[in-house]
């Protein structure tokens, strides 16, 4: 069990006829309490897919019952009669769930621009309300329902020792697969938990996992992180205990999310310490995970340190030319404005790659978890729509 | 001729053994007057090559001669001997034309982090000397001279009414091709003017065409335009109708290094208006023109403005989802929050596509030229220093 893994918690998955496939499109996740407390983080792009506008004003209530995913369509871009189907849905759910449809939160993934045939999504709410279940193979069906391009379901499941867990699954990554808007993941957990404090410990966590994932830069009109916590275990974490887990689980999904993710050959992490800020760090960062020329040599597996400073001089960080470091799979390559050794001295053949830049001015650090550029990514995301 | 074009220069390109494989490698474009006024911008790249460094010393001073230019070799990263070198290459050249060392800039392109053959780079700047001549031939050798993984020589030359005129040559684009870095351009003039009224005008030219030009976000560590006015036509032309023909000829040789670039199958103007600052036109320009997800689907000839909007919607610039509208080559797709037309109404099969994005907010606009994401630029940049 995973998002069902913490007690309170029934899921279920089932094929609603969304995707013309007939594969599983549509997630229910409940929470049967005692505790009806959530907290969500959503996408910072200004165009927003109307689940996430209603999502939010879900959030903002106090109490939260369940939450529905579809796959098939992302229901943004849709206008007044998009958000009308997502209220639609959230409505069906109360009905069946016998509560209001302000306690039900909404994602979608998919095509942007295209109305969801809600038909199917309402009927779709109905066997999944009978399928509900708190089974491993509920939470497998669950996790499916939201796959788009993904290759297969992402899971994660940790428990504390003191008697309680936390749960979750997650589907796409960053714009990974934009028409396919986005990362999507619900956490749930059995602590006893304010909503204060749970959205406090969602926002430490995912700061340090989910919006560390950089592919390729992308932020779409869909992502949310949300998590709901019961009560049923009756244990009451500290707040850094609770953060902890959370951030357990959420790195787990991030490297699922990193591993499936569109053409990529390479698990590469980005490490920028010696900053002065925590800022720069990820500024440096980011700036060297969307180089697509960086990306490019990585999928060749070539040392090329060269592209690594020129993306890092572009960063509006502080950045000291003679301080600066440069390290590939622990092989520094560059140090002191000069080369500091051959760059065939560092093996990038493997999958796993290791970049650490050493800014040499500062104390803070911070790490980002991206992919190289493929001829796979180039072709899924070309040929995709059409 | 083009760099020759305007009375008062010569240049000559030659072989001077830095390239392996005999390629022409080293450009040399002398100023013989009367006036020996220049003007540059520079990389903001914070790691900035030898050659940058010694040119922008170069411009601080009032006399600009002569400018020599080498491929094979960037010398960025290089440390103290990698600058004694540009020293070392415009002293050989103030030899030759019996000049001040400070009179002669210095821009080098290729492989970052590797030392510049001297003994070769020296002599090449002897037989350049003996080369130096003011007919079309010794223009396009200086304009070849220059070329890294550019397939062919970019040239422009404008005449003005008033007897005047501008040429130039350039190569590279961005960080097109990284590990050669770079853009460089050489613009030469004949017209009588200050340095001050020069360097103006250089600016408001380069800021319009070549900063407009955006391939994949790189900024190199060698970026250099240089314009050097002979006065040799007699005519003083005022600023504006100086920057125009300036701007003529940048936004030439820019359209070149596009439809030159690695991999590119596509030429992409993205215009952003209706916003409220020019600031916030180039930035939702460059934002899309830098997103992957549009340039594959661009590559696939897909009309997939979903990834148009997720792009616009994640910058940090004065947007209203319900007032942005997108239209691809005439056909308006998106409007007022939801679509337009069915998105097969724009057909994408032609090399030149045109992206007009308005934002409905403002009044100011901007241009950004870019390309597609193509298998062609993974192949060249994934396989390239190894």
């Amino acid at each position: 069990m995973t998002v069902t893994g913490p007690q309170g918690f029934r899921a279920a998955g089932v094929a609603a006829g969304i995707k013309a496939s007939g594969a599983l499109d549509l997630t229910l996740v409940v929470n049967d309490g005692p505790l009806d407390v959530a907290a969500g983080v959503f996408t910072r792009n200004v165009i927003k897919a109307a689940p996430v506008l209603w999502s939010q004003e879900v959030l903002k209530q106090q109490r939260l019952k369940a939450v529905v995913l579809n796959s098939g369509g992302a229901n943004a871009a849709t206008g007044p009669g998009g958000f009308q189907d997502t209220h639609a849905t959230a409505e069906k759910v109360a009905e069946v769930l016998q509560a209001g449809a302000i306690e039900v939160a909404v994602c979608s993934t998919g095509l942007i621009g295209e109305r969801l045939p809600m038909p199917a999504v309402l009927s779709g709410v109905e066997s999944a309300f009978k399928a509900l279940d708190a089974s491993a193979e509920a939470s497998l069906n669950a996790a499916t329902g939201v796959m788009t391009t993904d290759t297969k379901p992402k899971q994660a499941f940790a428990k504390h020792d003191g008697g309680w867990s936390v749960g979750g699954f997650a589907k796409g990554a960053g714009m990974l697969a934009p028409n396919l808007a986005t990362m999507l993941s619900v956490l749930t957990t059995d602590a006893v938990v304010d909503k204060e404090t749970l959205d406090r410990a969602l926002r430490a966590a995912t700061r340090v996992t989910f919006d560390r994932l950089d592919v390729d830069g992308g932020t779409s009109t869909n992502d949310t992180v949300l998590v709901l916590a019961s009560g049923a275990s009756g244990v009451e974490p500290t707040e850094l205990e609770l953060t902890e887990l959370l951030t357990k689980v959420s790195l787990d999904l991030v490297l699922q999310l990193r591993a499936d993710s569109e053409g990529a050959t390479k698990d590469v992490n980005i490490t920028v310490q010696g900053a002065d800020s925590e800022t720069d760090a990820i500024a440096v960062a980011r700036t060297i995970a969307e180089d697509n020329l960086v990306k490019t040599a990585l999928f060749g597996s070539d040392p090329n340190w060269g592209r690594i400073a020129m993306a890092l001089g572009r960063v509006p960080a502080r950045i000291d030319p003679e301080t600066v470091s440069i390290t590939i799979n622990g092989v520094t390559l560059f140090a002191q404005g000069m080369p500091a050794a051959d760059r065939t001295a560092a093996d990038l053949t493997a999958r796993e790659i290791e970049i650490v830049v050493d800014l040499g001015v500062g104390t803070e650090a911070a790490t980002v978890y991206t992919t190289d550029l493929s001829h796979g990514y180039v072709e899924e995301n070309s040929a995709y729509s059409s």
